[in-house]
């Protein structure tokens, strides 16, 4: 692979023309990385709201045309000046948000908001120099919150790039590049199904589940848990909460045909807020003789998480909020509700640091202590892009694979 | 001091027979401890608000003749059936709140809200038998969240007794039973000078601040705090921050007056919001570069506690609730403020187990490591506990020690 390196690549990927409009597979040009940059060859990807949501163009300006994609595994073709911790050859996930390690966020052990890569969906080029690296014929196409997985070759900021065991299988593994950690597909399989009426998203990227239960929430063991929506996100936190030790996890979503799948998630009991004339919170109260330990917020609706939070026990519980609400929402309690010892806190990709931390779930999977194969249902080769798509638009199953060589 | 044990005893209190009307020195009967409670001859008291409030009777039904008092120091002079450890001429802190160390909240690492005997202010009356240990000529006089310090003798609950260092100063450490770790002294000092409005206390004895910030905001050590109110509670709330190794602690307050007698108990830099025409919670994050570590809030005004929570930093920013809010206050804010990894919580009694962590707080003063006397400012005997009413409702001075033995 050292011959490309330096030399623009051709190769194929899947580019937006037009808001809401069908991928087109084209021969695109991919520029050799930058200082501090490195250049990927994509293996696997898979689709994403967030991806949805930008490319939909809904709810913000319209960046076209643009090569989607940011939940991804592949290796690296070739490194920029300054890089000195990937080389050709590693296994890599690339990673929407980054971890530079030398700002304040990244210095500080409980923050993974990177104050320089942090993630941001408005800009479609590289920081380096405000460019793009793709092109067709010369004319840019622009780059979606650094990643642009949908190309058999990327080029990625190295911050934003986790390096992973190179035994792990990368077309499992991948997933934890945004799916596990953040689980934005709650977005999708919610509209459907769970208690948000609306999903109003204009930050398409506040979804974690697992990262939420095991660094944030952290249940102790032998505790009960409370998972507030049973869309991917719920039930990575619901999988995190089994992980911490949690003995007893009450599922709540409004449809009664989720508790299936949510049991394989480590959901023990179900309620269903339909089935009740009072408010949830009051009915996880009285089932928990006066409150949840913990719980979990993967809906977004902000209902929900007031619930959530007024689910929990006095003196020790802490709810967690992961979905990502609307522009207009307000939290409303009665301050009584803090004072009586209950905490709130919420979370970013889990709280998960990138660089630093999936390699280690790599590992966790690698020793079978978490199950991902679980969250892939469907399989496509890259030129079926469309048909990933279309699943993720109608809400069919869990996560589609693209396999980049067919 | 063994002769009297299972006898009456016969001594003074200051009654209070209505409702705002001044305390009476009376005799009153003193009934022998009943299972699992102690009579204690008290030594040393103090007035809190809550004894005000509760004097004043203005939100709450009126209970009376009754002998108000709590924050209290002196040495148990008989002990009832069951009551293992603790024995005649040990010295005490009686505790408005208790810890049975049986109940899922004093088994719990994080809670001090015991079950069995958490704080009732409507409660006159022993929880053993459900009736009063004081009577005058037989005439049964109520008791005062189960301590009733203003009294040379009272009965408590075994459960509400911390036994301390008997060569600690009881003169000093009896403010460690409440305004210390409490700070009600809030609710007065706020009144004429703090950022609230008006204080609509409806329960009074949620104040806190030592404990506030060593045992719950917990600040690093070289981190920036911002105190909300530089009342007693904010005071100590203060010297918490210092103790636990804050470097920078920002007080904010509307009477420029405070800054002074603040730096004393640590506070560096004084923010008045009157000075500003944006919130004040945009003003800590300009000086802080994005906003303080650690805010810890001591006022219960709703405003306040919104703009405590919305000072800290992202990513890693704790904000606490003290101050006790109103009863039709509501808490407001975007969730995204919590999703971008921010904590908010409240706090009761300061988070101590009144029996195994005061005794800790007296070697703390024993060892120098807390300064309790510079909260002392005025001393009058037991027979002018009026004066001390009067120096209360004018809000001069921080404490007023009573001396039960002229």
């Amino acid at each position: 692979m050292a011959s490309s390196a330096n030399q623009i690549i051709l190769c194929k990927a899947a580019v937006s023309w037009e808001a809401g409009k069908p991928l087109v597979i084209e021969e695109v040009e991919v520029a050799p990385p930058q200082a501090m940059e490195v250049r990927i060859k994509i293996l696997y990807t898979a689709i994403c709201h967030s991806d949805i949501y930008f490319w939909e163009a809904k709810g913000q300006s319209p960046l076209f045309p643009r090569i989607f994609g940011h939940e991804a595994g592949g290796i690296v073709e070739s490194v920029g000046e300054g890089v000195t911790e990937l080389k050709p050859g590693d296994h890599v996930l690339p990673i929407f948000t980054g971890e530079c390690k030398d700002c304040a966020h990244c210095k500080s052990e409980q923050s993974n908001m990177c104050e320089l890569l942090r993630v941001n969906p408005d800009r479609g080029v590289m920081i380096e120099d405000g460019k793009s690296r793709f092109s067709i014929k010369g004319k840019p196409i622009y780059h979606f919150v650094g990643t642009s997985t949908f190309s058999e070759y990327t080029v990625v900021h190295s911050g934003c790039v986790a390096k992973i065991n190179p035994s792990a299988p990368l077309d499992t593994v991948f997933l934890l590049s945004c799916g596990f950690c953040t689980g934005t597909e709650i977005i999708r399989t919610c509209k459907p199904v769970c208690i948000c009426n609306e999903l109003k998203l204009d930050f398409w990227f506040l979804f974690q589940g697992f990262g939420a239960a095991v660094n944030v929430a952290k249940p102790p063991k032998g505790s009960t848990v409370a998972v507030f929506g049973l869309g991917a996100v719920g039930l990575a936190a619901a999988e995190g909460a089994k992980f911490s030790g949690a003995s007893r996890i009450i599922g709540v979503d409004v449809n009664p045909n989720r508790l299936e799948q949510a049991k394989k998630f480590g959901v023990t009991e179900f309620v269903n807020p339909k089935d009740h004339n009072k408010p949830v919170q009051e009915v996880l109260v009285e089932m928990t003789n006066g409150g949840v330990d913990t719980s979990i917020e993967c809906t977004g609706n902000i209902q929900a998480m007031i619930s959530a939070f007024e689910s929990v026990h006095d003196g020790w519980g802490v709810a967690v909020l992961v979905g990502f609400p609307g522009k207009d929402d307000v939290f409303k309690t009665h301050p009584l509700n803090f004072l009586t010892e209950r905490t709130l806190k919420g979370t970013f990709y889990g709280n998960f640091k990138p660089r630093t931390d999936i390699p280690l779930l790599v590992e966790k999977y690698m020793n079978k202590e978490i199950e991902l194969e679980k969250f892939i249902t469907h399989s496509v080769p890259f030129s079926e892009i469309n048909t990933a798509f279309d699943l993720m638009l109608k809400g069919e199953g869990i996560r589609c694979l693209i396999r980049m060589e067919e």
